[in-house]
């Protein structure tokens, strides 16, 4: 047996960032453009550009940066704030899945045998 | 903004327990009858019956037995290795929230105050 776990960070009731979210910014980030990034994950340029727009209204702050390209395809980047948190979640996700396995190891050694 | 976290237990890919069959378990062990528990959760007695083989074939012991009542509405129990392996799971889980609550607090401060 092993264990499963999902994080996501909500405000008021509504996804901030979790999962598909997280890697779509990530992978702006490193490509340096929503579309590229959007291309990555099989989305229109419209739908990625949507869910940006939804986890900063969520999250209160300005998260990608597209002042050097604009709207139709340009460059984009993330804020500097908006860099720090999705790298904070993802290392905060990533390290909290180390605990949780490590924590069923020891609890559950006995019936994981099994 | 705060942190959401699900756990479940799977074994080869298949959901051993999680979420509403904890809980079911845990309400059978204190009513004693399966019955009883799936009128708790608004499932009929066979839909009950069901998710609790389930249960028992993908963890690969006994959780649940009827042998007092037998299939028709008698009295049922969760077995000791059942009861431990529920109470384990759920403490377990329980555990974990509040690890990742404390560590998303401790890691997003900033963020999150926001």
């Amino acid at each position: 047996m092993e264990i499963k776990a999902k994080f996501w960070i909500e405000n008021k009731g509504e996804v901030v960032l979790g999962g598909g979210k997280t890697a779509l910014l990530q992978t702006l980030g490193h490509l340096g453009s929503i579309q590229r990034a959007a291309d990555e994950f099989g989305m229109s340029y419209r739908y990625a550009w949507g869910v940006i727009k939804k986890i900063e209204q969520r999250a209160g702050f300005k998260i990608v940066d597209t002042k050097l390209g604009g709207k139709d395809g340009g460059g984009a980047q993330l804020t500097p704030k908006g860099k720090a948190f999705v790298e904070t979640t993802d290392t905060l996700f990533k390290d909290l899945q180390t605990i949780v396995e490590k924590r069923f190891r020891q609890r559950l050694r006995n019936h994981s045998s099994k």
